[in-house]
């Protein structure tokens, strides 16, 4: 099993198991079967197919019992990117909802104007694949944390959350598309914003993010060097602040490094979550073979 | 004005800017005058006194008029942080609370057991300090984006989200502290438990992270090779999986130094978001003056 250990991260691994690997876990979940060690680990996404027999499971009514539910039998479900931490969509759930969606992955919820259940990407096909769900501390509000098929909103937005009520009170206009973005995800949109302005003559003095885009050289040696300054302040114990400042610097370079190249954020930290997933072993070999 | 553009990053200029260069801006925000080019931008944090004025204007009723508040008046908000995107906390909001929050830029909420306005913070002082706010598509959900001063959750968590659902499920005893997290923070944690467990002796081989932490020459070696490898991706025009995958080998192992140097991924995020809402100029001060 994993070096890494046992986290999330391992429901991933089920998607590589083959079903021979996987039994039916007592509580309705699956076991992962390590033939290394004659041990079974507990994952859940062994299968995609809805499991029925979790139902039967009387753990998993404590858990629908234990929910907070409101007076209208709801409670408040945020569906949120595992990979970047966007959040998607907030809908609500009744007992049902939840159920479905610890059964099939697929995040679900209630439509309290349409009095029914519904699966996000029932009808678009953009499914969020639901890799766990977190109960908050009063235990009357969840978060989904999945991976959307593709955009959350019926809009076609990424996510459901483009209005920026502060823009909109300090402009005469309204931004058509001003997503919540955290900070790396903001950073990494004004740098794209500054790649497709390539094309587009500028006055005065470039801004240093278009001058690295526009030199692969100084921008791969921007990389290097910055790497290197952060290995220093280990080898030079060098303070903290230091370290956080060589690593925003590493950062920084390495996505003009990504922009140049079409690569988002998104898709390296998939890239990890994928690559921590698998064991130890596994994680090593593909190591070697990729460099 | 910063080369990297106009974003919420800017709101934080303001809390460098003397108050001299704040202007009341008409629709009751705040302006930062660009000596260069002797415009006006609006900003917001300017001070962080609220600003009773914002009441007056009339475009901020358009606003809290426009919101789809429930039957109840209310409508449901997520507090989410900033820099890395962890959910810290749902509550509801009414018109008060929301009008509230957009003047003293402290998250603040309607609480439906207590009937009352409260601001996340007033007995804790573990404020969440509100850097921009986002209405859904059906203007019935807000996220609340800011920084926390402290732990969210009243149970002194860091946010409110620790309970998960699958692992309580799959396993006969509950973790203590089962905190929704993202890959990044998944990873960043793992490794922090490993370097936990350095003092602890181990059986068998041990794992990559350990013979990291264990070694100096050897992580900042990787380190240096991996941006190495994620330059030439670029320089020998490689695809785009491989930029990918040598940039999850940087992050990794850049992850594991700033473990060793008891640096978070939220403090480099936090530097990085400081400096790009300086200016241009500003910035690349602060990038000579540092390396």
């Amino acid at each position: 099993m994993s070096a890494m250990g046992l986290t999330y991260f391992n429901f991933f691994q089920s998607l590589k198991a083959s079903y021979r690997r996987c039994l039916l876990y007592p509580n309705g979940g699956y076991a992962y079967r390590d033939k290394s060690k004659s041990r079974c680990y507990s994952v859940y996404a062994c299968s995609k197919k809805p499991d029925q027999d979790v139902f039967l499971n009387s753990k998993f009514d404590t858990l629908l019992d234990s929910v907070k539910w409101d007076e209208k039998g709801l409670a408040v479900a945020i569906a949120q990117n595992v990979d970047t931490g966007a959040i998607l969509m907030q809908g609500f759930i009744n007992r049902e909802a939840l159920a479905t969606t610890i059964s099939s992955k697929k995040a679900t919820f209630y439509s309290r104007s349409r009095t029914t259940l519904w699966t996000k990407g029932e009808t678009s096909m953009n499914f969020i694949n639901v890799y766990d769900i977190f109960l908050d501390c009063d235990r009357d509000s969840i978060i989904y944390l999945g991976k959307p098929d593709g955009p959350t909103c019926h809009t076609g937005s990424e996510t459901c959350y483009y209005t920026s009520v502060l823009n909109f009170l300090n402009q005469s206009q309204a931004e058509e598309n001003d997503l919540a973005m955290t900070t790396l995800y903001s950073l990494e949109s004004t740098i794209t914003k500054r790649k497709e302005e390539l094309s587009v003559p500028q006055n005065g003095k470039p801004s240093w993010t278009r001058r690295l885009l526009l030199d692969d050289k100084l921008l791969c040696s921007k990389v290097r060097e910055e790497a290197d300054e952060l290995c220093r302040t280990l080898e030079e114990n060098e303070d903290k602040t230091r370290t956080a400042s060589e690593m925003a610097d590493v950062l920084y370079h390495a996505l003009v490094l990504l922009a140049l190249k079409g690569v988002k954020v998104e898709e390296v930290l998939q890239v990890l979550r994928l690559r921590f997933s698998q064991s130890g072993v596994e994680e090593k070999k593909s190591r070697k073979a990729q460099g």
